[in-house]
């Protein structure tokens, strides 16, 4: 598609540049290939904006928080003014604390080391590995797991039923404050993701919020695949807190965000003990040591700032935002569209989803292939096209071996493949895209696919280091 | 200096190339000069072999430890071969793990996490507040904090004095194995820095080192301000962890490091719980969910690696080795000397030591001028001559009133201005070097301080939200 074509329909935009588009890799059978990123949803590639905005900024890199200086107050500013342009993002409300963290996983256990004492957890078991396990790290914390539900309106029934075990009585929610079915059961908060890292599909989280609410409970979205590929607005879902990742959102430089409500943030024992976080310090007569913590985002944020990757993060916030969502939400279910109707015609793929082909998704698909071992598969895709997928289980163990009807003792290590080239899928393959995603990527990989199953893999492989590779030639 | 003068003496080296050597900064006496970063001891500029290898590398930025694509694989290898630059960099025994962490500070409250039950920690008051405060956020810990020493020696004599008060007899150390004093008084940690990041002086890490491990406690090495200046070996030093950051050392990129001996890191439970760190997940029959974590460094790394982060700090590592710790040394010693030569030639100059004159120290210096107010001083340097400097506690807040000989209650925020410019100082300014420092800034800066310090600031300044700011015009 052309640039002028994109011009004369607003509708749909063209791949935004990314790095490592150029980048050529060698393929097994012979010659190079443009390496076609189709492993979004691990880690995105970094918009060309991102890239050139951090390089720009680069040689005025200074202190944070912590010099006179000029780059030193340049720095500040710009660190600042990245929390800014990200609550704008989020939709953040006017009493919302934006965190600078490494990751989503940073962010939840972060969140989880800040929930009141004796707070009940809900979460499906559905959830990514990084939504799923903070909870438990803090043994006066109980968690509920919640089965997988086959439909959107099955997961708020599930939920509202599990919320509604925990009261006495029944409750009239007051969503921020912790009046209600709250103080009568104690604190609770509901975690659930805006959209699966496995199937792509979207979860239902303004009705999930609002069964939350109603029952007195709060709601932390794990946005980490759903920011990169759709707007996101706190105050417009209702949710009281948003966690996602930069490397998702264009943006790998080691950073990532908790946002929303400010007073459990507050009313907890800071997250990192350190500097920054430390307002002032002294000598006790006793020979101990007092310590008065700050009472803005800081308190969670000891340690010299990772001012780079958080103005990557708004980089790419503005990038998003000024691309227009609507153009690339638009575009990306051009691709959705034609990925899934080519691998439909492949009999042997069986597309695994939770909630049926009519659930709205993102650009994110897992599948198996009869009779091939999906190791050996996305192997062969990497060598043979120079295509990246990603095999395995995802970081989500109990999802995948519900799609997949498997056993919890069928199946080891986290993406590791199972067993030898040929043998039955215990695993699965995904493919994923977004915003820097050219159609020639997407038609690559529909023609390897059936070309695979078709004609076979025209290399041999071996299981070395538990990886699935080429074996020698 | 010029490359051959270098070639020809091989004992001195000329400043190392870093990003912002030729920033112009506005001075607000009119026209720009060119910015002279004099706030390594905060953050030290990108060295330009860091960025030149973090750029060549962003194209070929993958998921890593999680994709089949080659982009990923490169990416993962490229992630493990810095983990094995940094143990190498830092002389890791084969059975020592490097944990990635975002800062020194990350990696000491990860250290504080997986302590055993009841361990007793050591620590100087005199430490940065990453070091100093970790440690009691566990209810379980007993934390003795160690009142200054004004020498070397007295270091070493305090903690020996205080690790056999704990004991019930005199011990017989073995450094690595928990026996002897240790099971009889329970775990116990020392935590101390290499080089203060107040006044620069190098502790006697190897002689505090024997202390403990003479008690049977173990110790961590705090080498934020070492390693970026000094060669550290923590088999040489027989430490047991030391822990550092990249901004400190050259490579901004949002990583740190932990690294040293495996088995309390590994006994304890995950530092972050989600993917990456756990190698199966499983619903149990009763509804709970199983977890088998790793047993390696991502036991601890959940969430998806800064691999620019980790690759950029092993590039420094590298750029280092490579350039000679020995003519660094030599060089910043040459800086040191000249710093402190014209320094003593301002009366109202007083540098602020604990170990006195003959201290071995790194470029890091402290000091507050008789009749002037820190921030006020620190501010016109900025404005009036382009040197970024630091004003404040240095979030060493015991360390520096003891220096200062103040009360804890004469100052609240840390890095905050203590009043209107002129008022006495309750702070103190900080001037650290590096490197990537020539000789000019050095120059700039002791003409700066008479300059100020005899004829006054030549523009006005006053308080604006708690910095020292020029006035307007």
């Amino acid at each position: 598609m052309s640039v002028s074509a994109v011009a004369a329909d607003r509708s749909v935009c063209a791949p935004l540049p990314v790095l490592g588009r150029d980048v050529l890799v060698p393929l097994v059978t012979g010659g190079e290939v443009d390496y076609a990123a189709l492993d979004y949803a691990a880690s995105a590639p970094a918009l060309q904006r991102v890239w050139d905005d951090v390089a720009a900024y680069a040689p005025y890199y200074g202190s944070v928080h912590r010099g006179a200086g000029y780059l030193s107050q340049l720095s500040t500013d710009l660190f600042e003014n990245s929390r800014r342009t990200i609550a704008e993002f989020l939709g953040c409300r006017t009493d919302d604390q934006v965190v600078l963290t490494r990751s989503t996983t940073d962010s939840l256990n972060l969140l989880a080391a800040v929930l009141p004492q004796n707070t009940s957890v809900f979460v499906f078991e559905t959830e990514h590995h990084a939504s799923l396990l903070p909870w438990e790290q803090r043994a006066d914390l109980s968690v509920t797991y919640l089965n997988a539900p086959r439909t959107p309106e099955q997961a708020v029934a599930t939920l509202e039923r599990a919320l509604a075990d925990r009261e006495p009585c029944s409750a009239s929610g007051d969503p921020a404050k912790s009046g209600g079915a709250a103080q009568r059961s104690g604190p609770a908060l509901v975690c659930v993701t805006g959209a699966s890292n496995v199937t792509g599909e979207l979860w239902p989280v303004r009705e999930l919020a609002a069964a939350a609410h109603a029952h007195g409970a709060r709601i932390v979205l794990d946005a980490a695949q759903l920011a990169p590929h759709h707007p996101v607005d706190l105050a417009e879902l209702d949710v009281d807190w948003v966690a996602f990742s930069g490397h998702k959102l264009y943006a790998p430089f080691g950073a990532g965000v908790l946002a929303g409500r400010a007073d459990w943030l507050q009313a907890a024992d800071p997250y990192l003990a350190g500097g920054g976080a430390s307002r002032t310090v002294s000598r006790r007569t006793d020979g101990g040591v007092d310590v008065e913590w700050h009472t803005t985002a800081a308190r969670h944020e000891a340690g010299s700032p990772n001012v780079i990757g958080a103005y990557a993060i708004a980089s790419a916030c503005k990038a998003l935002t000024e691309a227009g969502f609507d153009r690339l939400v638009a575009r990306e279910q051009e691709l959705i569209a034609r990925v899934r109707a080519g691998l439909a015609e492949v009999p042997e793929v069986r597309v695994l989803s939770l909630f049926g082909d009519d659930a709205p998704r993102v650009g994110v698909l897992s599948f198996v292939v009869d009779g091939w071992n999906s190791s050996h598969f996305a192997a062969a895709l990497s060598a043979e096209y120079g295509i990246g997928v990603r095999d395995g289980l995802f970081c989500a163990h109990p999802l995948v071996r519900t799609l997949l009807g498997t056993d919890p003792q069928d199946l080891g290590e986290c993406g590791a493949p199972d067993g030898a080239p040929g043998e039955r899928s215990l695993n699965a393959i995904r493919v994923s895209f977004g915003a820097g995603t050219p159609d020639e990527h997407v038609d690559r990989f529909l023609h390897a696919v059936k070309e695979l199953v078709s004609d076979g893999a025209r290399w041999n492989y071996r299981t070395e280091n538990g990886r699935c590779v080429p074996a020698e030639a």
